[in-house]
């Protein structure tokens, strides 16, 4: 940790970066939504009221203040001027339901709450309360119909009317000092709040910057929820590379081709469910962009078959790795030169691994129960671990779940997956999830990725379900694409000609998937019911 | 200051880099050097065997380990092995005379130093030899021809044999801790050793990876030395970035261009009279690299005729400007899109600018004697301060020093400068380099500039003369392009056709510039010669 005793030690912060831009680029455009545009002077001027604001408000150094929005633009705001004053942003889920929020205000003990109106209902729903009787500010969009305030307190042009507009630089005494919480999604137990601190978040950035080759003549669309690891980091990263952020409030296919034709879009990151429905749009037909789409994706590894969709679309896309407690990505699949020549099916293939940690992230293994590294074979299934600046601090007010997050003095990411013999890691499957069936090992992702290279075949989730002689058996849940036909004995027969027949589903059911807010497939909910009334219960 | 107590906490170092790019890109070239050339599994071994023979000679945590070499692949390797045994770099500029290189020798402390047979007689020349006792080893170079030891001790690879190859991964207990101390010019007293640390070297050379695109298709040529301000931190960033080494023991342009060709040069760095070299060479004639070969320049403000003519060639100039002790670049001069339409002669004038600071390296100010800033109007001039993580930590042994530049809380550089409106700044001169003449400020770039203009000029010096009724007045050292001819009058004149007259040159002088081992032209030498038996002595 560094403070400001010595010349050369500068605290660093992901603020700096916005301060950077408004002064080397003021005209230029910040950030887009709908019919606003502001330019680089104006965004720092809005973040410099709104940290008036917070200070007017009292607001002190590590209180918490809340967002449940979509991605407008205040919640933009908010990642930089809620650090700007040393505070802490707590940005909420927007498809937890009234329960799980109030779970968090209250967990997080937030003094302010900024709540769009479509959401705000779940707070004024949170049963018995909220204990930390926070104050509210209404985030009004009219630009998407919501004008009026739901919750008791001010707008949000009411909170920063007349504020103090501070300049960005900022003192900062300590650069392990807290910028924001995410909460994880709690799929077993409750949300844990996950802790990022002003180094890892400018760490971060700057590894995405770099990565990403974000610099001034980049164009985010933000189809990633920002509540999502704060935005894989991306609100600080677009930012420093003086890029040009266009909100969206929501992920609609046909609003995001008509933003990418708007506003020249470059860039833009979303889980592959998001890809699949950009890749299967009616827009899709007959299009390629030129120069490609720069699209990073994460939280499950696309298949094969999408990729291969997005190579024709024009869409270059960079595989990405990591989970709320490394700020979001940790690996990317770098691409080697060599793979570069390969046929569209063997580079999927390859691009589909995790991949390689970023510069700024060095530390990854693949270990055992004894923290000793798996063999680098392809084969070996191992827990993924990290370690270094862009792992969390800890859990927020969580000394046991975070004691044993990092027990052997790794973050245990809880990601079963293998090391190749070139170095790079391929998730086999969440530890969770992975299926054990007459003392074999199955990777569900495997088996997803065989189901899905079925013609036929849109997307698809194996579990576990429980069968009597092997204890466990994979079932496939499937969503055809519109208009195809299949059988599940047809299903089953075409992955048998491709994987050892342990391997194969037993059962195939055919209908929609149940997602998170993200677009993670939601296995939990598909094993639960499998598993309603068994003495066995995974997830 | 970060240590390993906190798992989210990691020391940042350089050493990484190698560590991830030996992994990513084991089979990738990452040193050529005339006919040898090393992976970066080789490159990577050749590291680790040097850093296990440092610790067999004994060296120990914070011993200084000095090299006087050209850019030969073991200074290359020293970048990473002496670091990775905690130990401190001294790369010593090889222009230096014995008696010079006996001060650093002596200063430092050196344990071991490295010398090629070329340089190795300076050692043996100084006078009253070295108080410190170092042990030698001498780096051969037989492909240049140097294949016989001069120093008492070990060759290289006797040096080398048979150690054991030290892994990458280090054990770092502090990221402040001294990664080398690179001494300054001293054309004012005594040279200083201005110390780096991990923290700011990984920092930097993240920064400039990032700045200048470096990635893994980069072929970085070495003409800038590597005692230079450790190359720039170069060597650390073409590593991180999985680029390619191209070593190069003397700057010749028929060599460079040679290289170019042979290895598909995409970057290198170089002062403005290395560029002029290479704008003028043969081989430039009826040119245009294709992609443009991206240059960064320093260490003097290129002119809009150099500029200009770089264009032509198909080269893209960054300009950046930083000392020492700012681990080299402080800022550059990034270009705003409306740049990029203008026409060559006002493109030229802005990028002649030395720019803003990176990303890494926010602060920076131009302050008048009483630390306020002077006006941004592009005419007041002040002092160029800088402070943050591209500082260096002090000068090694030298508290008073150390306190004398670092006062006010900011280190001062020395450098006379402007602030314009946009924020960028634009370096007028060298503190000790202006002309006060009748109590008028001249800037002697501003000067130098229009004198270069001039189409027989190739380059020019301007300094402060002894005058009875002004105190100073500007005269001018030229050289002239190949078979142009010039007068004293012609060329006065021509000047005040576009200065104020009493910025022109008061007198004309015609011949070659005396200049550093980095290619600046010393105008302390054409000052000292001017001033010979006066009163003030400038420099």
């Amino acid at each position: 940790m560094t403070n400001k005793a010595q010349i050369h030690l500068d605290p660093m912060t992901p603020v700096t970066f916005l301060e950077r831009s408004a002064r080397v680029f003021p005209d230029k455009t910040a950030v887009v939504y709908e019919d606003l545009r502001w330019t680089y002077r104006e965004f720092s001027e809005q973040v410099g009221r709104m940290a008036g604001a917070l200070l007017r408000a009292g607001v002190e150094p590590g209180d918490r203040v809340a967002f449940l929005t979509p991605n407008v633009p205040a919640m933009l705001v908010a990642h930089f001027a809620v650090l700007r004053v040393h505070a802490v942003l707590v940005a909420i889920n927007t498809r937890l339901n009234s329960e799980e929020v109030g779970y968090i205000l209250n967990h997080s003990g937030a003094k302010l709450v900024f709540a769009d109106p479509e959401l705000a209902p779940k707070i004024l729903d949170v049963p018995g309360g909220l204990d930390s009787r926070p104050s509210f500010v209404n985030v009004l969009d009219p630009a998407a119909g919501f004008s009026e305030s739901v919750l008791d307190g001010a707008t949000f042009d009411e909170f920063v009317l007349g504020a103090d507009v501070l300049p960005m630089e900022m003192d900062l005494d300590d650069e392990d000092r807290t910028t924001s919480i995410n909460y994880t999604s709690g799929t077993t137990g409750r949300p844990k709040g996950v802790m990022y601190t002003h180094r890892g978040a400018f760490l971060n950035a700057f590894g995405e910057m770099y990565v990403h080759e974000l610099n001034r003549d980049s164009v985010f669309l933000w189809t990633l929820p920002l509540f999502h690891c704060n935005g894989w980091c991306f609100p600080w990263a677009v930012t420093g590379a003086a890029g040009t952020h266009v909100m969206l409030r929501a992920v609609d296919p046909t609003k995001i081709y008509q933003m990418i034709d708007r506003e020249n879009v470059t860039h833009f990151n979303g889980a592959p469910t998001v890809l699949l429905m950009l890749a299967q749009a009616p827009e899709a037909a007959g299009r390629q962009f030129d120069p490609k789409l720069k699209v990073a994706t994460g939280g499950a590894p696309p298949s094969p078959t999408l990729l291969a969709d997005l190579d024709r679309l024009g869409v270059r896309v960079i595989h990405l790795y990591g989970l709320t407690e490394t700020y979001g990505p940790h690996v990317y699949c770098q691409l080697q030169q060599e793979w570069e020549s390969l046929e569209a099916e063997p580079r999927a293939k390859v691009m589909s691994r995790q991949g390689v940690p970023y510069h700024h992230a060095f530390h990854l293994r693949v270990v055992d129960g004894l923290m000793n590294d798996v063999p680098s074979d392809a084969e070996t299934m191992g827990e993924v671990v990290m370690r270094g600046n862009n792992c969390m601090k800890g859990y927020f007010n969580d000394v046991d779940a975070t004691a044993k997050a990092f027990e052997g003095g790794w973050f245990h990411s809880g990601d079963i997956g293998v090391m190749h013999p070139d170095g790079y890691i391929e998730l086999r499957d969440r530890k969770k999830d992975i299926i054990i069936s007459g003392g074999e090992n199955i990777s569900t992702i495997e088996v997803e990725h065989t189901v899905v290279s079925h013609p036929a075949v849109s997307e698809a989730a194996v579990v576990a379900v429980p069968h009597e002689k092997w204890g466990e058996v994979p079932k496939a849940f499937v969503t055809l694409l519109p208009g195809e036909e299949l059988t599940e004995e047809a299903l089953i027969s075409y992955c048998r000609e491709q994987l050892a027949h342990f391997k194969c589903p037993k059962h195939v059911e055919f209908g929609e998937l149940p997602k998170t807010a993200t677009g993670k497939i939601q296995k939990f909910r598909l094993r639960e019911k499998e598993w309603a009334g068994f003495e066995k219960r995974i997830g």
